[in-house]
Order: structure tokens, then C-alpha cells, then sequence
């Protein structure tokens, strides 16, 4: 054998994550002194709050910054069990908290700690594709449901049971409110998907990172439902904090020592400074629920706005901060569509082939968590370039 | 099927990092009041440079921190390459740098995007856990082969001849300076691994995470020999970064794409605060040799008052900030001995079950990257507990 046997795994051949290839491209379009309007990526424009960035900076003046436990600092899992308290009334013990490098650090140790090779997982399409491409890395199957206006793009327990005619179902994972679709279950639908899975000994995951960003429905958590539940979550959307890596997860009892053994190795711990902002943050509601606010205007604004320059198939958007637009009017191919919205209108947006890989050539999503002027110029330009 | 049928997947019955459950206990014995002298986890107690520090400022007060592009800031990765060349003499270009979560998601991203399940990857034993853990979880075969004094604890070509006559190596994952041993290759000796491993087409993994901590000896990068080494480090270590969690890694041309794939949906980006920090880090090499100055003189101290108490049996010191030591003077249980010297003694410190499956039980590994008066109060505690 010589140097050229030395090639990629089979595994490490997954999708690229398209939002991020946009962002490296719209990166390089300002290098060169273009004005782009970043629709593309999930992430608020807001900083993260006041009381987030003065604990950082005390920090700073503090000292070192070191390992933690993999867990995560002490303080940081007490102020989330007040938090379950406060906002769902519900009781998750200390112990139970785990604090991660992002939500994306969530997946990961739930997927390992909860499955095997070969595993078959549910997913529904549309939906985000890291999901898709992490599962896939680690040997376990994804299973997407394709999901539509009929339960109003949402999972229930029907899907559920034709899927596992095809083979053992051994996890669920759904978000409410989703991504790209916006979409939420009622409290009662997801309780019922929950305790379907229960009963039939599957693990449910429930992606809750878009938690506070609802724009008039009840939210609910699936631990309100069932212990078992695996809950991600993460201070990236409602407490803009994306940058700074940092989430957290509820397990039930029996996982949390096998994911904090995988965690010890895996990660070490989650970035301290971004675990104390993240404490500190949990005390800032009101900033971030001003913020909040700031996405409901741009959101009635698109919604009005987007029908008017040719957008007029929307999904609903209950909550999140993302527009699932169907473009087959415009183009067969959203991501040829998007290439061009991103280098003739300067206005970046995410193909739906991220999100679904079989009608995902018909959509593309705006994410509307830019300043509310951004959005305006994004209308402008859309109108200009379509007209 | 009913819920009890939940169980943890059976990849997550890796080893716990023993060093992590070190911490974890020595934090629960501090917040009951004691005060414990750490030597259990590899951690600078130096702070990240003044520079680092200032960069991180400034970049709070400048407003949001996001999402980078998966690979890291631009900035900093063309900081890295003139890092190469005043460093080693070598050019890496930029396309080849991606920034990383820590060293952690360097090793993650490395095995994911050249391995296979069923792969094996040969490894030293004693060595760093985490690489046998992770390369566990993703369903990869570690072979470990023991080293000892006949090699000054390195690994050789012959001993990968050996391992190949068992089955197939698909790569080999080296440090030097190692951990826990503290020992070093000489640059001859690497270079010959390395082309070995070329010629072979074995994936060469080079950690290189300890560079610029060394006591006299010469270091050298696996990239000097070969375009096609895989080169992981990291800014926890000589940059004093540990909480940070930012490395990054020097990647073969043909495992960039492959490797960045992953990294969007694994990881999105690393935090954008620690690249920025680790950017200003790279300029301040001069505050950082001070603190490799303070380690050298820890050094000296422990490798003359440690045999003086009865840790007669230590293996060289060629660099990082680890001493492993043989306890077989004091017990046949280094795991029980150092849990003793915990609580007893108030010194944490590491047990050879981390990093060897063998005789781990006949070693412990002291960190020495704490302040000089600690190290003292290590060494007057330890004497008046074994005395």
C-alpha cells in the first residue's frame, strides 16, 4: 500500500449543512465589499443579554477560566431546576441537568447514549438536517416521515405506527416549534406522541430550543409528560447566545452517568465563561422578551410583506423565527434560486434541500431573527430583483 | 414493550475519565469546605495572556458573538499559518487549518472523517483515555500496545509491524510530549514513525498538544515529514485556555471537506469569543514562555522532594506538565491509594487506571501546571501523610 490508500471514511460522506456553506459564500461576497442581508442562518441578531455579558466580563477580571465538571458548573444546573419551576411548573432534579457545548453537544450524547449501530430513528421531513447528517455519522439510521399540511407538518402517533411496520423503532426526535417549518403540536398532541412512545418502550427526544419563541400558541415540554423524556436544549435562540456554544439537557435517570462518561471524553466540559453568561442569563427575561417582541413585528411584517412580491405559499409560522416558503414559482430548483437571490440580490437564504431531501427543491427558509430595518432592506431588494 | 424496556445504548459503557470524577469529588469535598491542592487534571492555573484577555474585552463590547464558518474565523486560521512557519519552519496553508471545540472535537472529527466502524487505530498504552473512550463510542477498534523503558515509552516501527501481523492498522495516534508519561521522540524518531505510516497507508494522527511546554529537548511537527499527518493541538495547554475549549487541527488536503461537513452539523462553529481570544493568544508568546518557566522550576522542585518522600520510581519528564509515578512502594491499588490521598491528604491527583489498562493500577499521574506555593503544600502534605 502506499499514501494514495489514504482516503475519507465511508461515514464522513454525509450532506453538507447547506446554511453554513451560505455563510461561508456570504462571508466571502462582504471580504470583497458586498452588503449582504443574512436571512440564511438561525441566529439572532440581537447580542446576548446585558446581565449575560457583565457576568462574562466579571469573569474575565476573575481570573482563570478551566475545565468544570463535564456536567457543567454547579450553579448553572441549580438556576435550570428554577427555571422548570418557572416556566412549566415542573420539578427536574439537579442531577438530571446536563450542560453542553450547545445543543449540538445535546444530540450527539443523547444519540450515543441512547443507541446503537443500526438503530433506526424517527425524524420528520422537513427538518433540521443535523439531525439527519449526526445520526447518519454514527451509524444509526435516520427514518423521515414526510409530514405536511394535512397534521399541519407535525408527528403523531399514526406515523409513527406505519413506520414501525418497516422495522423496530427504537427513538423519536421532534421540535415544537420546528425547524424550517415554524410549526408547533398543541400541548395535548405532543403528550399523546410522548406517551405513545413511552408505552412502547421508544426513546422520545424533544427538541426545545426554540422554546420562548412563540408567537400566541401554548407552549409544552415534554417533561411535563413523562420522565423519560429526552429533553436538548439551548441559550442559542431565545437567549441569543449563539456564538457562545452553550446548552443543556434533561435526561432521565438511567442515562445521565453513560452521556457524562461519553461527555468526560468527548467534550472535557462546556465553555466556562459561556456557562456563567448562560447562569446569568437565565435572569434576563425581560430584555429577551423584548426581543422576542422585535421577531413577532418582523414576522407580521414578512407575512404581509412576502405574498406581495410573489411568496404567497407560506407555512404557518407559530413560532421560531423561520419562513418555510414554497418557490416553485419562481423556480424548480430552490437552490439554484437561493444561489442567485445570495449574488444578484444580496439577500441570503437557506435552500430547502437542507431541510427535506425530497421536496426540499421547492422551498427555501428566511430567518427573520435580523433587525427589523435588515428585514425591511431584505423586502426591498427581493421586490427590486424580482420585479 | 413497555418503558423498562429503556435502556443505555451499549457503546456508552465506555471507561469514565477517572480525572473528571477527580474533579468532580474534589469539588464536592471544596464546597464542604476543604481545600484541596490539585494536581488530578492537566490545567494550567495561569490565566489566559493579558492579550487573550484584552481581545475577549474588546470583542464583548463590540456587540454579538455567532456563529463563525465551521472551520473558524479566517483571522484566526491565517494567524495559525504564520504560526507554522515561525514555529517549525513549514508552510501550512490556510485551507488546511480548521479551528476546533477544544483538542476534543479534533480527535472526534478526525476519527469520524478517516475511520470506519471496525477500523482499528493503534494507540500507546499508557496514554491519554479519552482517545480509547471516543474511539470506543464510534464503534472503532483501539489496539493498544504497551511501551515501557526498553522505548523510553514511544511508540516504534516495530511495534507496528507487530500490530499489523494481528490485522489491518488504519491509523496510529501519537503524542509527544506525552501524556501521562511526560515523554518525548526525538524528532528522527517521529519522522521515521511517520513515513513509515506513509508508506503503510495508515492515517498518522499527530497530538501535538503539549508543544512549547518542553525542558530542553527538541520538538518537532509530524507536518515537517508529511503532507498527509494529522495534526491535532490546541490552545488549553501552553496558552493557558482550558476553559476556552479552542484548538484546532492541520488536515491532509483530502479529509478538509470531509472533516468540515462534519463539523457543521456536529459542532456548527467553535465559540466565537475563544477564537478571537486564541487569535490575540498566538502574539503572546512571550508571557507564555514565563509561565513554561514557573512549570520547569515545579519540575525541578518535584523531581528532587518527590523521592525524598518515597516517589522513587518516575519516569522521565521530556515535557508537558505530568509526573507518572509508580505507588507500588505504597500499595497494589493506585485507584484506592489516590482516593485515599484525597480525602486523607487533601491532594488530588490522577490514577494510572485513566490511562493504562494494564498496570495502570501501579501508577499515579501528578499535574504540575499549578502555582509553585501549591506544589510546595502538595509535597509538605504528602510527606506528613506518608510519614
Amino acid at each position: 500500500m502506499t499514501a494514495t490508500s489514504l482516503r475519507p471514511s465511508n461515514r464522513s460522506n454525509v450532506a453538507p449543512f447547506i446554511a453554513m456553506d451560505v455563510l461561508a459564500e456570504a462571508a466571502r461576497l462582504e471580504e470583497a465589499g458586498k452588503i449582504i442581508v443574512h436571512m440564511e442562518v438561525g441566529q439572532p441578531s440581537a447580542p446576548a443579554p446585558a446581565a449575560a455579558l457583565t457576568a462574562a466580563r466579571a469573569a474575565l477580571d476573575h481570573g482563570r477560566l478551566g475545565y468544570t465538571e463535564a456536567r457543567g458548573l454547579a450553579s448553572l444546573r441549580h438556576r435550570l431546576v428554577q427555571h422548570y419551576g418557572e416556566t412549566y411548573g415542573v420539578h427536574v432534579p439537579e442531577q438530571r441537568i446536563v450542560a453542553t457545548t450547545g445543543s449540538s453537544a445535546g444530540f450527539n450524547l443523547a444519540f450515543l447514549s441512547a443507541f446503537d449501530p443500526g438503530d433506526r430513528i424517527v425524524l420528520t421531513a422537513p427538518g433540521y438536517p443535523a439531525y439527519r447528517n449526526i445520526i447518519r455519522a454514527l451509524g444509526l439510521v435516520p427514518v423521515e416521515i414526510e409530514v405536511g399540511e394535512d397534521t399541519r407538518w407535525c408527528l403523531t402517533p399514526d406515523h409513527l405506527e406505519k413506520a414501525r411496520a418497516d422495522g423496530p423503532v427504537k427513538g423519536v426526535l421532534v421540535a415544537s416549534p420546528a425547524n424550517p417549518t415554524g410549526t408547533m403540536m398543541t400541548p395535548d398532541a405532543l403528550s399523546a406522541l410522548v406517551r405513545y412512545c413511552d408505552d412502547a418502550g421508544i426513546w422520545f427526544i424533544s427538541d426545545e430550543i426554540y422554546h420562548g419563541l412563540t408567537y400566541g400558541k401554548a407552549q409544552a415540554t415534554a417533561l411535563s409528560t413523562s420522565q423519560n423524556a429526552i429533553v436538548i436544549n439551548s441559550f442559542s435562540k431565545f437567549y441569543c447566545m449563539t456564538g457562545w456554544r452553550i446548552g443543556w439537557m434533561v435526561l432521565p435517570e438511567v442515562l445521565v452517568r453513560p452521556a457524562e462518561r461519553i461527555a468526560q471524553s468527548l467534550y472535557i466540559s462546556p465553555p466556562e465563561l459561556s456557562q456563567i453568561a448562560a447562569t446569568a442569563a437565565l435572569d434576563a427575561t425581560d430584555d429577551l422578551v423584548l426581543v422576542r417582541d422585535g421577531y413577532a413585528r418582523n414576522r407580521e411584517m414578512l407575512l404581509t410583506e412576502l405574498p406581495k412580491i410573489g411568496f404567497d405559499r407560506l407555512l404557518p409560522v407559530d413560532g421560531a423565527f423561520y419562513i418555510y416558503a414554497d418557490t416553485r414559482r419562481f423556480s424548480a430548483n430552490s437552490l439554484e434560486f437561493v444561489n442567485a437571490m445570495l449574488h444578484e440580490a444580496g439577500v441570503a437564504a437557506t435552500p430547502g434541500a437542507d431541510f427535506d431531501p425530497v421536496h426540499g427543491a421547492e422551498f427555501l427558509r428566511f430567518s427573520f431573527a435580523g433587525a427589523y430595518p435588515d428585514m425591511e432592506e431584505a423586502v426591498r431588494r427581493l421586490k427590486a430583483w424580482l420585479g
